[in-house]
């Protein structure tokens, strides 16, 4: 059935909270029996989903869209095995529902204690990349909570054939199919519907760009998760290990330049700028990386800089260049750094590079980010990396969930409370 | 200075982001420095806050307002005490802020751990009470958070004297008092403009009625806290010991019928209703409680039912009365009760009175409220009751924070990733 109309959307809203309230009861071994069915069938019953993929993506080649685009949205069996990989890490991850987060045993006998509970119903917003599908999904299921999944249009047929398997999943389990509700209709109108839902939504989780994730937190009615933008800069200290300064802002610009941990902008103190610069632009460079530098990174460089470095402009301190570019910049001391950070920063992903404890203490207590690290590559900041297993997203926000956004990150808690008879007096 | 425009709101909350990056950093002692000087200040220097909060109290006598807000609004000498009282003991609690929450050694050596940080600028905006102003103000300073302040009209000269005492109490520490910034204007319109400033204010923190709850859950641009308002259901199980029954239903409606957790509908199971019903409403009526009952509980009741039984109308079910008022229906089954409050409760306190395992636990795990009891009193729903010391309210939605929201409730965590110069492959 399509989706046609807003009243078809609510009708999913409604379908997903009744859905809700029984997965919250869900045995964590149904669960499971619901994840490794589909890990079996992303495994073994691959036509479908790389039939329907290829039409999106031959429709997206002939629109015209980016490399990057065409590149995320493209399944292959091998990704689809990868995929698959994750939700069995998923299954294997504890179920977080139900766990007792703190029990206290009031004066009065009272036995008060938190239980964690699903959120309820999850829905998500997204763009480009189908795995989501699956990756939110599972995510929702094992936490507890059903989902509303509605995809990018340029991704409907993949999406719409994962969502056969997600079905037949939950059906081999005897699981209700209504935990999890797709909006197959790509039509504008139906998400500022499900934008409306606050009845029927307890957390919105966009994933995509800079301006669905804005989109989103503006007309959202319900939660939203605010994050997936990183503005991350690594501040070479004067007390830095070149050696590893050099290695640690390479790995943190080119291991992946388009996600949203990646190194935007490195800070160099001025006293080792003069040994530290040249080497590291000199790594970045032959990666490709184009460097634009303030001036007396440029003069430091000198005469023999290489030709991808180039003059900085203001709007390069703040811009998230999610491609083979950084700016660079000469500060006079660490505060001059955590200014900058301060001032440009996303609060996302900050590093300082430093052997002096203080430094790397202060770099730590005062910079305000969802991930801040001492001598380590921001791409780190992951929920796979951090030991959650796996993520929906990161928040960039400092209410309910901040950094990776994994199983527990998708729970609330009640408050249980046992007596014999008290009264309040 | 007064208030007066938009922009005077806007350099309000630059000026509580600026403070709250200093009190994020703020000792243990300073903190509780500043707490104990107001509590001295509380006890010692009352004259001046009495002195405006009766020209407040004869000016909305004159004003004709409700003998239920003048009791609200009254400050006495007691009241003040009390509050200070209650300051001390937010004085006396652990510091939530630097707590590490979880450490984790990864296998190539990163260190991950989460550390408590506060969420920054907290908003309130309040009616009547005046305590409000100290009560809000302490935990945000305990928490390391800077507030923003917007009580009522009725209460702006108790306010204004009560932040004057806040300031010297900072000063006296050597705190910024930008730390405290007050609204000093009741103005609608400055409301509003505070509702857009979420640049400034990481979370809004509404305390009154349920139009004001819901006016900032509708227009606020950050986030709020939606909660104060309960529905609340005791439901009286076929197993119940019917002695205890009374004495909680009775504490659960009459001890504070005004506040959120009080009791609003008995629910009594057909079983046992022709025992139970006649003492429970005896013990009810004996105090002055009006019944709106069904018509089976009024013809269990019968013909010597009390003058206080009447009939009740559909839109009973599902009041908060905050009154001497109870609805009463009698139900057929556990399941019966559970739809009941699935369908009018407000998802605040609900209570099972059994000595039934199963019965209890079915409910505990079913219905999805904040606080759920067995044999015990709804009214015990209060931060101070549940060991949190104080609370800034009691939240009833499932995002970030849920029941009684006390110090740890007012803080965010944020990722420290310690390496030895790790990258991530």
């Amino acid at each position: 059935m399509t989706t046609k109309t807003v009243q078809d959307v609510t009708a999913l809203g409604l379908a997903a909270r009744n859905a809700s309230r029984k997965l919250a009861r869900l045995s964590t071994e149904d669960k499971n029996r619901v994840l490794l069915n589909l890990v079996e069938l992303l495994r073994s019953d691959q036509a479908g989903v790389l039939a329907a993929n290829a039409e999106d993506y031959q429709e997206a080649k002939a629109d015209g869209l980016d490399e990057s685009i065409l590149d995320r949205l493209l399944l292959t069996s091998e990704r689809l095995n990868g995929t698959a990989d994750e939700l069995q890490r998923v299954a294997e991850l504890p179920d977080p529902i139900g766990e007792v987060i703190e029990t206290t045993s009031l004066p009065n006998g009272l036995v008060t204690s938190r239980r964690r509970v699903p959120l309820g119903v999850v829905g998500s917003i997204y763009e480009s990349r189908p795995n989501v599908t699956v990756d939110i999904f599972g995510l929702c299921l094992k936490s507890g909570n059903a989902c509303i999944l509605r995809g990018g249009k340029e991704t409907i047929r993949s999406n719409t054939a994962l969502v056969a398997l997600l079905r037949k999943a939950l059906t081999d389990a005897g699981v209700t199919t209504d935990a999890v509700q797709f909006l197959d209709n790509p039509d504008r109108a139906l998400v500022d519907a499900m934008l409306k839902m606050n009845e029927y939504i307890d957390l919105l989780v966009p994933r995509g760009g800079a301006s669905l994730v804005k989109f989103v937190a503006e007309n959202a009615t319900m939660p939203a998760v605010t994050g997936g933008i990183g503005v991350c800069h690594t501040y070479v200290d004067r007390a830095a290990d070149l050696k590893m300064a050099v290695k640690i802002v390479h790995n943190a610009k080119v291991r992946r330049p388009s996600i949203c941990n990646a190194l935007d902008t490195v800070l160099v103190h001025a006293e080792i700028a003069a040994d530290g610069l040249p080497l590291i632009a000199k790594e970045l460079t032959a990666s490709g990386v184009e460097l634009h530098c303030d001036n007396r990174a440029l003069s430091i460089l000198g005469p023999d800089a290489p030709d991808l470095a180039l003059p900085a402009s203001e709007d390069d301190w703040g811009k998230e260049f999610l491609s083979l570019t950084a700016a660079v910049k000469v500060v006079d001391s660490l505060d001059d750094a955590l200014e900058h950070i301060e001032t440009y920063g996303s609060g996302h992903s900050e590093a300082i590079i430093t052997e002096d404890d203080s430094a790397a203490n202060r770099f730590l207590d005062e910079v305000d980010a969802a991930a801040v690290y001492v001598n380590a590559s921001t791409q780190f900041t992951d929920g796979g990396q951090f030991g959650l297993g796996a993520e929906v997203g990161i928040s960039t926000q400092k209410f309910h969930a901040r950094g990776p956004m994994g199983l527990k990150e998708l729970t609330s808690y009640k408050w249980v409370i046992v007596g014999q008879g008290q009264i309040r007096p």
